[in-house]
This record gives structure tokens, C-alpha cells and sequence, in this order.
């Protein structure tokens, strides 16, 4: 395959991870010139292969094409692979994870040196990256400018949501979701261990769990709706007095089972913390507040 | 409405809170003949209105049909209220909230008394019983004979999923799925409290949230395989080497949002141990073994 299948926007790419080799192959197989760099070479050689224009250096790949990606480790190999690049007048979109104060911090350094800026939260693995309907997308903000010039070639991987001009929001909501995975998991997995000595074949329970949370998950609607009103009454159908009441059920079941309960203790705790001060007949939602500090 | 509306089994209901009210409208408008006894006898006026027959004693209730279903505030409350019962012959169904214990010791208890028994848990809410398609269902478990003469009565006020003879497994497949229901409103508590400073409304936050768990839920069927087979490797997409150093930006984004970590830290920490045992290359799955003492 040439590089010079025309008709999209050129670019460059920088890190080829697995993340950024889906990128890159999305974009290749798109028709996008393509200018690709890596800190280890080899990991070039494939996307060569297949129509990749290698530059030797990072600031040789960013000087080749003015809208460039970074898909690196960390915020830190970020600025390493672009503290030598002349960066005026470039148009700069970082893939890579990073806290939101990351990325605002990114954003602030890459205006100063002339580039406009859009960070990004990817929320899809590598077997999604350029499948139609996988289900994945990216997070974008910063310059909505940036956004609206480059709009069909970001589609080109996965689906695009800009969530504002605060460069921080895409890692802020990239963070928030895996944080909300990360709290469901652990449920799950304490799930998985009150059964885990009894003769239920997990594989029998896996349908029942997945259609549970998915049948539950509506429910974040009332608690978005009740922290936007501060309203933690109005629209509660299981109240805090109740499930405190539940969890006692809870606990003494995982006692019972041999199961450790410390996945489920800080959120207990924080639920009779609101019901002892008086929010009895609230939702849970009076927990989000008691998180903050 | 006049009692004798035919058709359906006849049977005794004891305990008339939401649910238990809920329950008896759903057998009553099925044209069941129900007996009806609460603790506090007001509740029993609005359903004598509409065709229950009340009886003054719970014994006195158990006397009346061969079908007996409890519905009270726990396993204590439904040892007093049969106390004085004649259970000889009786079929017993018991939909209190109860642990897996607790439901084993009531099993044998009824049996020594010359009762069947079948322990229910019921996953819905009160608005969703009697209601078709509305997601909700219960657990039973305990006597097969008893479920199988009793399916078309018990499936009245909700679709019904017998899984074992253990009586102590309708409890336990309850208890864990709202388990796992926790660990997901953690989750969700945690992601509201990263954006609670931020200029983001918890409503255009909540579709995203919901979408993104109710399109991670599947991962359940990997962790059940893994549990399933020993092996934690095979179908690993995203190992615990790459989400433990992931897990490292969840808790600089809460530090930087001025969230506490403590509904994430418990997990990010057993992730930690399994990767510290050697377990790089695994999935997550192995928690689930760390939490069993």
C-alpha cells in the first residue's frame, strides 16, 4: 500500500501502543497520510508495512503534518516526546490517560508554545477502535475550534463526544465512568465470592448479575435529578432508613458466607453516617456530599 | 368485590407492609381467594375493601388455607408470628428478607413441624409486582414439589426463577445481587462527587454513566469463566499490570477534585496484593479469591 492515498486529512501520530496501533491502522485504512513515531522503532516496522510514513524523531513526525496526536504512557512522556518539537501553529489533541489538572496544565503549556489544544478520554479498548458500532467513543475538550476543524478525521477511529472548552473534562469524565466500573466490578466480585463455595456454577450466575445492574442502572437518573435539585426527598422509593436496615442482611450474609465484607463496608458506613445525622427519609444520594472535602 | 371470586388457589398472606400490599392486590385482582393477618390490624382495612377475608389471629390465618406466604420485617418476626401455628400439612413460603441461614433454619424448622418449604427473595420494588414485563422477579428455592403444584400462584404477583433445593439459595442469589448493586451506587457516588465542583449537570452526566455500565456489565460473563475454569489469563483484554498503573490516575483525579477514595480504595488495593502475588498478567478475577477467609 502507498502512502499517498489521498482524500483525508494528513497527520501524525505519536506512540504505538496497542491503543495507538489501532489508532493508526484506522486512520490508515481510512485513507489518511499518516506520519508515525515511536520511542521503540520496531513497533513502527508493521504500520510501515502498511502505508506509515516513519519519522526518526518526534519532533521530525510533529514538523510533517499540522493536526498531530499523542497516544503516550503518561503526561510525562507527553512533554519528553515533545520538548523539542516546534509546535506553532500545530493543532495538538493528546490521547493519552491523564488527570484533568494534567491535562489543563497541557493545555496552558502547549498555548504558550502556539499549538491550539484538545485533550482526550478514550472510552473503548483497542478491539473497538475502528468498528462501527462497538459501542466506544472518545472524549474531547479544550479548543472547540480544533474540534469542529478535525470532527470527521477524530470519527474516524470511534464515536466523538466534546464535553466542553475546560481542556480538563475529557480526562474528568474518562476518570469518572472508570471510577463508577471500578465500584461496580467490586460489587461483582463480591458477588462472585458469597457464591464462590457453594455448588452455583458462576456461569449460571452471570446472566442473572448482568441483567440485574443493567436493569438497576437507570437509577442514577434520580440521583442525578435529586443532586441537581438538592431535593433528596422527592422521587426516593427506597429510603436511607430502609436499606440501612437491608444492609444488616448484607453483612450478616457475607459473615455467614466466609466473605470478606470491605468492598461493601465504606459505602455501608457512609449510608448510616447520613441516616444517624437525620436524612432517614432520603435516597443515598446524601452520600456523594459526604465524599467531598 | 365479594370473596368468592374463583378460579385461583386460595391462600393466607401474613404481614401487609408496602410489599406484602403490593402482593396482595396482585393475587386479589387474579381472583385468588386471600386471607389476610397483619400485626397492625388498620392495614388489613383498605384490602378487606377490596375482597381479602382478615383474620383476627396469624394462627388463625394459617388455619384458614393450605398456602401460607410470610412477608414481614425479618426472620424474627416471622418465628413469632407462627409461634402458635399449626403448620401440619401446610405449604410455607417465605418472602421476608432473610439471610442464607436464616432461611436454612426456618426450612428445617417448618419441616419438623410437617410443613413444606419454599424461601422466596424478591428482586423488584413494590410498584413493580402484579405489573407485566416490569423487570422484576423473585427467587425460590427449598422444596421442588411445593414450587412445582404452587408456579401458576407464585407467578401472579411476578415472574418467578426456582434455583435449588438449598432453601438457603433464593436468599443468596438475592443477597449477592444487591451486593453487586452496591458496589455499582458506590461507583456511581464517587463519579457524581468528582464533578460535583465543575460545571457539569449531573443530568447530562447520568446517560453517559448509565450507558457506560449497562455496556461494561458483560464483562461478568469473562470473570465468570475465569472463576469457572481456574484460569485467570485466557480472555484477558486488560490485565492488572496496565490497571494498576490505571488506577493510579483514578486516585490523583480524586486527590485533584478534592474527593475522598475511600469507596475505590478497597479494590484498587486487592488489585495491588494480586499484581504484587505475581498475577500481572491476569484479569481482575483473582479478587474474588482474596476476599474468602
Amino acid at each position: 500500500m502507498a502512502q499517498n492515498n489521498s482524500g483525508g486529512t494528513p497527520l501524525t501520530l505519536l506512540g504505538l501502543g496497542a491503543m495507538g496501533t489501532a489508532l493508526a491502522r484506522a486512520w490508515l485504512a481510512a485513507g489518511h497520510p499518516l506520519t508515525v513515531w515511536n520511542r521503540t522503532a520496531a513497533r513502527t516496522e508493521p504500520l510501515a508495512a502498511e502505508g506509515a510514513a516513519v519519522a526518526g524523531t518526534a519532533a521530525g513526525a510533529v514538523a510533517a503534518n499540522g493536526l498531530v496526536l499523542t497516544c503516550l504512557l503518561d503526561d510525562a512522556s507527553v512533554r519528553e516526546a515533545l520538548a523539542d518539537a516546534d509546535l506553532d501553529g500545530r493543532d495538538l489533541v493528546n490521547l493519552t490517560t491523564s488527570t484533568p489538572g494534567q491535562a489543563r496544565a497541557l493545555a496552558e503549556w502547549a498555548g504558550q508554545r502556539g499549538a491550539r489544544f484538545l485533550d482526550a478520554g478514550i472510552m473503548a479498548v483497542p478491539r473497538m477502535i475502528g468498528v462501527p458500532d462497538s459501542g466506544g467513543y472518545v472524549f474531547y475538550s479544550g479548543s472547540r475550534e480544533l474540534f469542529d476543524a478535525h470532527r470527521d478525521t477524530l470519527a474516524v477511529p470511534a464515536d466523538t463526544r466534546y464535553v466542553g472548552s475546560d481542556p480538563g473534562f475529557a480526562a474528568l469524565h474518562d476518570v469518572a465512568l472508570l471510577s463508577a466500573m471500578t465500584g461496580m466490578f467490586s460489587g461483582v466480585a463480591h458477588a462472585f465470592a458469597l457464591l464462590r463455595r457453594e455448588e452455583i456454577p458462576p456461569k449460571e450466575f452471570a446472566p442473572l448479575v448482568e441483567g440485574w445492574l443493567t436493569g438497576m442502572a437507570p437509577y442514577v437518573h434520580l440521583m442525578a435529578a435529586q443532586l441537581g435539585s438538592g431535593d433528596y426527598v422527592t422521587g426516593t422509593e427506597s429510603n436511607l432508613a430502609m436499606m440501612v436496615a437491608a444492609n444488616a442482611t448484607l453483612l450478616d450474609t457475607a459473615r455467614e458466607q466466609g466473605v470478606s465484607p470491605e468492598l461493601l463496608t465504606p459505602y455501608l458506613e457512609l449510608m448510616a453516617r447520613r441516616l444517624a445525622d437525620g436524612h432517614g427519609a432520603e435516597s443515598d444520594t446524601g452520600v456523594v456530599d459526604l465524599l467531598l472535602h
